[in-house]
């Protein structure tokens, strides 16, 4: 289990009614270290059993890595009805998996994700891939919902350290 | 704590993002009957938040009452994708919340409901909660959202009965 109150552990989601991709990163003094990453794939053909894959594999991912918050992307809005529906029980089910085991959610839009990590809010999702990898020197293949995951991560570390470094600028 | 085993307690829940209503009813050899009826309101600003109320909330009525099925409304599209993205996460809050505490999930279309409590598809929500008043024995006020969840709950107990009638009738 992780001890050192230097650091950081946390955890990126990005959920889906079938895909649900998940990150975590550790924040130091030194700055930010790839944990896991990976995805939760659900089958189950009734829906009410996906949303329960999805909530108990957080809570498991959860309780083997011991992250101390959550960061998750916030939807404002979605083409089409029927798959935001879809989406939002997916999303449902993983803040609360994270919230029942005590932890504070953060949420990020993808436009605040784009800026973070590639200085452009409108940028392409395999230029934050590609950051993703390097900010955290990964080698080889990643899928792009755990990189997705892996980028809200490093975008909640990102206003994490702005918001601390206020924080002591203010308390001198 | 209800422990005979010729009765069943049904749980209906009706989600929302703001206000979500349930009820619970008691089908026994004799019928159905009226336990209880009400909705949860939450107030957080911070959506994650309201999540988790509603998580808890529908939590303590199972804790409270003891239902052994749950009965939720199908929902197969949804006019505006920003609401539907809200209401998604909503049920998926309330559907994981039972499933947590060992509830088996009944899903029916609207159109189901209308059908078994009403006997047209496409009646009026204000016939439904007529017929719920009926049915259950209320007498004054009650609460659109408690309806439709005690509907939902009623139209669980008709599928459920018929069930039964046709397995008894095939064990013959």
């Amino acid at each position: 289990m992780h001890t050192d109150s230097q650091t950081t552990r946390i955890l990126g989601i990005d959920p889906g009614s079938r895909i649900t991709g998940y990150g975590i990163i550790e924040q130091g003094p030194k700055g930010c270290r790839y944990i896991a990453s990976g995805s939760i794939r659900v089958k189950a053909d009734y829906f009410p059993d996906r949303l329960k894959q999805i909530f108990d594999s957080v809570r498991e991912i959860v309780d083997l890595y011991h992250p101390e918050q959550m960061a998750i992307e916030q939807v404002f809005m979605h083409k089409n009805a029927d798959s935001a529906l879809k989406l939002g029980q997916a999303r449902g089910a993983a803040i609360c998996a994270v919230q029942t085991a005590g932890l504070p959610v953060f949420e990020y839009a993808a436009r605040q994700v784009k800026q973070a990590l590639v200085g452009k809010g409108n940028a392409e999702k395999t230029q934050v891939q590609h950051m993703v990898k390097i900010l955290l020197g990964i080698q080889g293949e990643l899928q792009i919902d755990a990189s997705d995951a892996l980028g809200l991560c490093l975008c909640h570390s990102h206003y994490r350290q702005t918001a601390l470094r206020i924080e002591r600028s203010l308390a001198r």
